[in-house]
């Protein structure tokens, strides 16, 4: 049991907190990972209290000075973190007090820890949403360059896993392309909000001394200060925003992950992943494992997990602040660190993605994929496009039967089908002349793929100077 | 079961469906609820058809025709819905064909089911998210205009339920009108993305008909056609979006929920809600229940649940298109029913919440809600704010032993404490004066919530005018 | 609006309900699914109040006789549902008196709606789980059986979805039976919480009425009375609890689905589904899409999100009754629905699916499957398990550059890895050698595959015995 | 970049793994907690190798004698963890060998880490649970004593959160007790399904070795060897079935959570919390707020999130073993460090609760909490039950209007509303007539009360001595 009251909170309390609560309710262990935007937070408050006349200059001076001693003694890890000063807060402002005396206590004036972790964990998460969007960026790369180079690769095109039609490499790589340009959207929307700062809001209801909140978010890069002091305190809802951008993220890769697991397998063979993206089995010599994709897949569950996580958290509770809210931190620390490390996986993997453009082609060339270009042959030739798919289907049921493909039978085997058909059938059965036919914007074709490429790169490189 | 195959797909099939599937599968029963949307894509549909030269005007307008009297038949509940025909576009179809015959059956020229439900998703929800976007506004409205009203009256804030500092009620309703400003931009960040084109993605790679789609997307009010026909046709991350969204603003009223049922209790009493939105018990004569706050808060359960279905529904799918997307309807459905009927029980009751304005004060009064003002007083006498607070603490230790609050404490009592307490400390205490003197933006004091209402109200037109 | 304050609860109020406000809350339009048990319930409650004497033989036997009156209408769809009449019971109850006079008003004596509803569920969700049982108990027979005729047939058995070792067929199948066996019993350990009878703990604090709860507890065949009238009305664990099984079970089914879905691919080809657990496509004539497990495997997500939504319906609710738990219905109806509809579509596919034995045995001679039978064999001689493995390691490696499988290198090619390879090394390298070689419980051997088979019958004979 | 390949699998590899690969994929940060557990299982392993043969004596002795000194060393920490080495079996093998030389390779036969690891965990989690329970156990104590205590403390129990009937403490606190009894049960539940052996699946089919998994399986204190080796090294339902009842349990807690915070609540004031289980403000220096409370209502959604996290990790996975599932582990760990200290903090904390027995009784006098008294005395004089109610909700209708109570009308007043009002009513209307007349079984009566306190002492003894 801790053996003396807390000292930022002493005064009304007749016993000590006891020593097992004290662990249980504390937050330095994990909260301490705000240390520098903690610190970057302090030195402009003290900044905005000697604007405004609360601390002298040297006050501010010796504030200052002793934060920075603090910060590098953090830095070199040589900073004695204590539990029973509960939080990062208070193991700072401790900190600073024994190096510079009492000014040091006058650093608190005009602020509490409820706008203080709100401003802190807003800070931290701007700058760590910067590092998200980077490695979301340099993915988006790696996918359109490798599209491009796939823009002429046949492959099948599945639905129900099944064969459906053939595409190219290329388009298959643009639409993750696509998803990601989304999730890269709303990461920058969520930024917006994160980009206000509570600072000034103090306990809950504002504070009695002549702060100046514009000063103070200028200072710190926030957008403007935050319009409700209650609603500062209490609010985090920029965290599941933020876990809900980071579930929609890791949706995507699982996808991603999905496919290229099926593509590896024995079964696809559709690609190469180079050894050192993969790993081996202590007991079954012959094993290469996607690991990398698996491992992202499986990753899905934190993200979403931390998602209902804060939702929950946040259900009904009452206004303002209550110490429930000490429990944001975690899962949007390890929602960080899982999305930074999942991309920062897949944006080193996916330019090492060796197709194997045979066998992609060989699986496109079985399954009837150009069933849908023979109906839509027929409908050219003026039947009905219903009664060109029954025409079809009756054809695809021979061949099923006598195991050929539709490009694999002759003209007279075809036309008991369908009168409609004639030897110029055989070009729009081709898996080439197939993908070149779609050749509208957002189709297959080749030539849609490298315009699509492009208009990505432009995109993309728009949203980056704009962000 | 059914004793012929399937119209739409049947050829290559040699027995029917199992009528426990055709049931299990089929999905009319809750996409009719689209009906008027996919009506209007396939309007659009024969216009751009009709502009590239695939139907003649004749047709055309026989499709048009035809699909207009099918959509009064479904609007007189005269339509003969049928499961067997799965899903509402082939009983739409269908129905078009007996009434136009052959042409009927060339509408489905260059698209499939998959961008068609994609599209009809998008059409309907952007149709549903205004609706949405409407009854936000009317609560913001209803808040702002509450919180002028109230601007002056005191209450108590709390923070961790404890008595914390004055606030006004005014104060404290602008910060639930700050939650839903920020829910609000969500939605309206959530449309740019929902209003996006799948139309002409086809089953997945596109199509081989020369097909315009900016023609359709411009029929269609949407921004523009999507990039890429695999992911048009696979993903829902949109849906998820709007979940998301519609998981955080019930969040917010399910805090808004919590605190009416608190000050609707005996023990709080601080707001009447008139009878009109209260029921009473069967067994209890005296019973007058908060119900529409308490049903608001339990439909917080079945929005996150909807949102985390969403999300395990696209966890690792592979592309394209998969059966598991039509999962994807019921949740969006009951998260939009149950958004607007939670936002328009709000809007419809804010406006009546009558404020008890003496109990408020009176709750206000007690629980030393002032003794950050009395060591906000000694700070400016000179006392660290460290010191100050350990002072004001023993005056409380005082307060509870002898139940009195520190504005009943005379001078001297005060003054044992701290020499630096003077007569003018009274004029601190005063719960007028606390809330006055946090008068920065963001702050309680009523100029600065009379100024926010006005912010408030500039922000909301802001919006609704660029939206 | 309603014209008159609701009759059940009227006295205190001054005004009726607002009309939306009635629709809003209202629960008739989702709770009359519950009629039957709430007429169950209310016949076993006036039979009980019979015998302590609050009701005469008379009083009861008209009740009796009116609610079999009424459950007929109800059946006959000629009840005159209303939802000013809020809920079933109210509906239920009002019919009664209609029909059978002021006796009708007396049946709600000595009991609530809070205590009524409570009880309903419970009844109802018994009948229920005794239908998921059942349907448990047919799907796992149709894996024993399927298992028992495919004990023998080999195919890889994956791990990363890359061919680890091969295995039997049978084997696969009593590993989906297993995850089923585990399910059941969650399932029977559930229903012992849920057979416990709210029914006299009234609105919250029990009745004032001579009651005699084990009477009615034993008419309506529950185990006991609940201990706590608070808790009785106030908890919805169980239905928690049902929807932890259900999840976990649509949890296996998506992991069979999965794998069906996988198999039914171009690419596996291990296994043909009937046409008639099929669908087609409206645009491609070749498809045949494994829609019920995939729909299955998308119906995991609402599964899930139901569980979520209930878990956070209970989330900080005070005690004891709240209206939000009228929000408890609808998620535990459509997992019910959900797990019935998904189970009996599974329960009938099984038995048809068929084994693609030829492609299923080619798969498994591909990709080094008995590579760490040739590691073992190397440990029998001598070898030290990871140097042998090492040694196997580097024969895949010649194989892969080689592209031949171990069985069809010579003996040289093998023994230049190690001395310790004889002649013999060739019977190890069969698939029939290999899955024969594990035979001891819960290997893949076809003996022990019948043996577990066996097993299993057994085990579920037990189960349902003791059910 | 690591500059060999991996010991345990490197013969088929070309290139060692990447560096930030080989971080992200490895587990030994968070598994090596299973430490202990992995020793105990190999030296249950290598006993039973010697018992089959497959050891020698010395082997055996060898590698038993050496993990000791490796548990020793991790004890000392002074353990050299690797993450080269991937995980907790690797790192404990590689130092064995360091130890006992080749000898300690051959601990592997038999076994694969797929095995191991489920293995590990199962040990591990029954350890843990046992803990749990023991935690539960002396929460529900607390209760039961702390129920005792209070059993004629009168206090208001709510219905939507407005004053309902009277009811005491005891049994408000009992019904605390009975949803832990729930969870008790559940865990037991989950622990008969936890306590199966995977050991001897090896990586998915089982063994050539003549391993006996009934030795293991009895050295281990098993129950019994799972029956599937596919279904052992893949599933984790055990984990999701634990996080079900971690949920549940923390549901509860949640609950508890909210109404020890709104008790003590200046409003409320019900009870008391001793210092020691509260914190302070560092701005507000009259604050006392019920933090310990609080963190558990905010822990609900960490625990939440784990489960939804774990059902999500398993949705859709193929058999058998999966990279994927070296995801269970964090979740699973932090749902077990939640429970234990939410337990340990309520179990300490639910002693100490000091209730304030006046202002409960002051606030059940208010409200009308005895109108369905009334109700019911009306009945007994032979009014129909819903005709009393509605006599009863014009009475209050009038206390409401000039501020009485029912208790606190003249008899005339209150024969105004109905004739059957006779003397005698007065009775009724006291609160301590009220709770006592309550008097069966789940009833709030106090004698009831404490017979239900002692039903629960026998069933925790019973429940206690079974498992």
């Amino acid at each position: 049991m801790s053996n003396t009251t807390n000292q930022s909170w002493g005064g009304r309390f007749s016993e000590p907190t006891d020593a097992f609560v004290a662990r249980f309710t504390a937050s330095v262990d994990f909260d301490r990972r705000l240390y520098h935007h903690d610190i970057r937070g302090s030195i402009a408050h003290a900044t905005m209290l000697e604007r405004v006349g609360v601390l002298t200059s040297d006050e501010r001076e010796a504030i200052v000075q002793g934060l920075g001693e603090v910060e590098r003694e953090i830095e070199a890890e040589q900073f004695p973190w204590s539990v029973e000063l509960e939080d990062v807060h208070m193991n700072i402002e401790a900190r600073l007090t024994e190096k510079i005396g009492i000014t040091g206590k006058k650093l608190h004036t005009g602020r509490s820890r409820n706008d203080q972790i709100a401003t802190d964990i807003r800070l931290y998460l701007r700058d760590e949403i910067d590092v998200v969007a980077a490695e979301i960026a340099r993915l988006r790369e790696g996918l359109i360059e490798l599209a491009t180079r796939e823009a002429d690769t046949v492959m099948p095109g599945f639905t129900h896993l099944q064969t459906a039609q053939p595409v190219t490499f290329g388009h298959h790589l643009l639409a993750w392309q696509e998803m990601l340009t989304r999730d890269h959207e709303r990461l920058l929307d969520c930024r917006k909000r994160v980009n206000v700062m509570p600072l000034g809001a103090a306990a809950l209801a504002g504070t009695t001394y002549p702060i100046d909140r514009h000063v103070t978010a200028e200072l710190l890069g926030f957008e403007r200060p935050a319009e409700n002091s209650l609603d500062a305190v209490s609010d985090r809802d920029f965290a599941i925003e933020f876990g809900a951008f980071a579930s929609t993220l890791l949706m995507h890769l699982s996808r991603m992950s999905e496919e290229l697991v099926l593509w590896t397998s024995a079964q696809f063979d559709f690609i190469d992943l180079p050894d050192r993206f993969c790993t081996g089995s202590s007991i079954m010599p012959q094993k290469k494992n996607p690991d990398v994709p698996e491992l992202v897949r499986g990753k899905t569950g934190r993200v979403y997990g931390h998602l209902m996580g804060l939702l929950t958290l946040m259900k009904s509770q009452p206004l303002a602040y209550n110490k429930d809210n000490q429990e944001d931190k975690e899962p949007l620390f390890d929602t960080l660190d899982t999305v930074q490390g999942c991309l920062k996986a897949f944006a080193d993997m996916v330019p090492a993605i060796e197709a194997k453009t045979g066998n992609m082609f060989e699986a496109a060339r079985k399954g009837f994929s150009t069933a849908t270009d023979l109906a839509d042959y027929l409908v050219r030739a003026g039947v009905a496009f219903r009664d060109a798919h029954e025409i079809v289907g009756q054809a695809v049921a021979l061949g099923l039967r006598e195991q050929k493909d539709l490009s694999e039978m002759s003209l007279d085997e075809l036309r008991q089908f369908s009168d409609a058909i004639q030897a110029d059938v055989f070009e729009v059965l081709t898996l080439e002349g197939s993908v070149a036919a779609r050749n509208h914007i957002g189709g297959t074709a080749p030539d849609q793929v490298r315009a699509a490429a492009q208009r990505a790169r432009d995109a993309l490189a728009t949203l980056q100077q704009e962000a």
